[in-house]
């Protein structure tokens, strides 16, 4: 993998080679340009690289140290220390440990959590707006469960998940094409503990890895956790190339590949069909596991059928992590996962030993949400409701956008991922919009180093109809005002590592 | 560490000795002696143990490999595969993997997740029942909830934790002794997922964690998941020995320690105030983090205070961990933690990848139950309900057990830590009562290594008591019938690695 950041000393300049050094990493740093936990290159190679003696590096890596900003482990390196990457804790990493370093604006987070005005247009969140919960129906079922099961509704629940959950799961899941037992299934506490219980099963330090470029940043950050190397390959609207797969496979061995087959994220993007079989077979003959992550399948706009990789998964390959944050309510934190049957016992013992078991109370609530039809409703409900916001926003983007702001349809999904001339910068785009009070995704919070690129994503979850329209309206004008001024233009990367 | 097992190979006997050892060692797995993911000996270290030849160990070991018991890591060693440590799974393995190869009954989990007949007394369980939930409080709690918030209860939540709820256990704790702010507190999921995230924070492959011994399983499970070595130092009835943490400090550099420092689990056991200051000092020395379980220090029945460690942490060493599972309601699934500011800003990032947040409606709920002085009134009913069971068990084992079954009176929490003569073996113990329809935890479940103790756990929580005066009284029956029996004979140990 190589790192695009640059460093350039001015041997001209009268201020020390270490301290300009020292002042550059700081700012790579406080621009998320190297991230939290990220090994620093050897002070011998960056010597090298940078022309300069070891010493200059010695000593612009102390500096950072005494100002908490790296630590070192005995013989592996020096690492940055502070959390930048994570961005949900943008806003108390700026208050807790940067205050005095003059932080650039943070970005804000995938989910939503970021402070907001309130008449301000939010294309970033990809969580329903909460009136679209199905709370009255699911208040009646809370208040069944209580009276039904009274303290039995709370007590340890095992850790593979209630049964008849699982039961009925696994008959939902055989009107979607997979076929599987309740013994095959494990309940989890939403995507991001699957993901992270996978990784604490399958991969152990130094592992390989492959994700698709870009992706969800909170899987590799649970990858990441486990010491595992990330080999990202980038994602086109047919899926990830099979050539390259095949080459990453060859030259890295890796344990895993993290896929969204339908409606990734970012992208919007779906593998077709040729491709998916592609990738099943390989995983096959080169005896890997494939993470598919499905928030999004469900969400079809167009009628063309597209199924999970696991409904064709012959030779159990595949672990399926199904998440309902997007489309039910992402407070329960309830999700599932299917996994082949020899993986199943070393799952269980570690979302054990992560947190015993998801809520039993919240189980059996949705266990008889399920039961009672309620889920396909609400279902078809939000397909519905979203249909609309899709075709709205679609329509918009073609009427209102310049020529030069392209994107893609992607069919389904809850978003559109746009991009703008090669030579401009998506995140001094967001913060353009973020004075019009549009709030956009920048394409750098989907890659693992954060870089800039000219892609944003536009998420369409949480917003009326009337204003999308506004929203893009608003977003056109503004890439107008700006397109021609320098602050819009991406910066040149030059690889460090 | 030193680890006990038995291994004689005959060189009497006709069949070969690679095909001794490899089912010698297929005994040992089946009888947990040794658990999932642990390291088998270095070959040469193997035979030069036994005194034979090195091709004996690989073909033993390749022969486990054969049928899938163990598995090899490059430049690692040869470690088992079967996971048959965790507990909680014992079932699901014995279904899945294990048919072939008879093995011995399992061992029931710390939680009551075993299934047990109707009418058995259960002193392994230490759930409250669930009729001493405060259901009917906590319905109308949630139904305010509902009505309140509506949609919003059930949105993405804050990886920190729910800020009302934050401040609220803030002023709890201020009553307890303990003064911190809403910005150290993170809500988690259970305090299995607190240790779990303080493993991913601070925990790297090859660390050292000093924990008590015995001490409960489930953390040592979460630190081996991150790579980490255990050194366990043997609890007394005031603690650990504090020269002996000194010498294992000097020689193994720990990165934490982990404690239960009242009412410790299993053995009740409180630490004296000065060993619990003499922790602390030794922690801000040697510049550890202590890691503070607390589960049980409301529940003193003796009119003895005892503080909590991070109650008197001056130099903000101690993260603790506060669970409500034993008692409040086990499958609500929250909890806190208390952390040390500098370490706030990666448990957050830890928790983010781990599972994004603990439900918001859960969270919202229990901040109205301490809003409402809820959560006081249940504390108090607990603690009455406990207390007359405690009294009720201590008497009864005053008066019924014979001389040589010994206990201490811990004065508070849910179990006594009992004691058969030094040769008897609890695991046996275990079986037997189990035949009188008497559920007991024999002290091998908590040790790393599952060894056989003449200890065993007697929790009163989930029993009436009437029913606790029965089940001691049936205990020393059985005791007395099998006391002469070579059944109930410990097996020898004798050092393998």
């Amino acid at each position: 993998m190589q790192k695009y950041v640059s460093i350039h000393l001015d041997r001209t300049n009268s201020k020390p080679l270490y301290q300009q050094l020292f002042e550059q990493l700081l700012d790579l740093i406080k621009q998320q340009k190297i991230i939290n936990n990220e090994k620093l290159p050897p002070i011998r190679k960056l010597a090298n690289l940078l022309d300069v003696n070891t010493v200059t590096v010695v000593n612009a890596y102390r500096l950072l140290e005494q100002n908490n900003l790296v630590y070192s482990r005995v013989g592996s390196g020096t690492f940055v220390r502070i959390p930048a990457n994570d961005v949900s804790n943008a806003q108390d990493t700026e208050e807790k440990d940067l205050h005095e370093y003059d932080v650039p604006e943070l970005k804000m987070m995938d989910q939503g959590q970021v402070e907001i005005s309130e008449d301000a247009i939010n294309f970033a969140s990809v969580i329903p707006a909460p009136e679209l919960f199905p709370v009255d129906d699911f208040k009646i079922i809370l208040n069944e469960i209580l009276d039904r099961d009274k303290g039995n509704a709370f007590g340890y629940q095992e850790s593979q998940g209630f049964l008849p959950l699982r039961e009925s799961i696994s008959s939902y899941l055989e009107q979607n094409g997979i076929i599987t037992r309740p013994d095959n299934i494990q309940i989890i506490s939403g995507a991001q503990q699957g993901i992270d219980i996978i990784a604490k099963t399958l991969v152990n330090f130094g592992d390989y890895i492959i994700t698709e470029s870009p992706t969800y940043t909170g899987a590799i950050a649970a990858f990441k956790s486990r010491g595992a190397r990330i080999i990202p390959i980038t994602i086109k609207d047919d899926g990830i190339s099979i050539e390259k797969l095949e080459k990453a496979i060859k030259t890295f061995h890796p344990k895993l590949i993290y896929t969204m087959p339908n409606f990734q994220n970012p992208t919007g993007y779906c593998y077709s069909d040729e491709k998916k079989k592609a990738l099943l077979e390989l995983s096959a003959k080169e005896n890997l596991y494939i993470i598919e992550d499905d928030s999004f399948t469900e969400l079809s706009y167009d009628n063309i059928e597209r199924h999970p990789l696991k409904a064709i998964d012959d030779n159990q390959r595949v672990i399926y992590i199904k998440s309902f944050s997007k489309i039910f309510m992402p407070g329960l934190r309830v999700a599932f996962l299917v996994s082949p049957e020899n993986v199943i016992p070393d799952l269980v013992a570690a979302k054990h030993s992560s947190d015993v078991s998801t809520s039993g109370f919240i189980q059996r609530a949705f266990y008889l949400y399920l039961k009672k039809n309620l889920w396909k409703k609400h279902i078809l409900h939000m397909k519905n409701v979203y249909r609309e916001r899709y075709l709205v926003m679609l329509e918009s983007m073609r009427r209102n956008f310049p020529d030069d702001v392209t994107f893609d349809a992607p069919g389904g999904g809850m978003t559109f991922w746009a991009k703008l001339p090669n030579a401009c910068s998506a995140d001094e785009f967001y913060k353009q919009c973020l004075e019009s009070n549009v709030i956009i995704t920048p394409g750098s919070l989907f890659y693992p180093d954060n870089h800039d690129t000219n892609y944003f994503r536009l998420s369409f979850a949480a917003l009326y109809p009337q204003d999308i329209e506004k929203g893009i309206v608003e977003l056109s004008k503004c890439y107008q005002r700006h397109a021609a001024s320098p602050r819009l233009k991406k910066a040149e990367y030059t690889p460090l590592l």
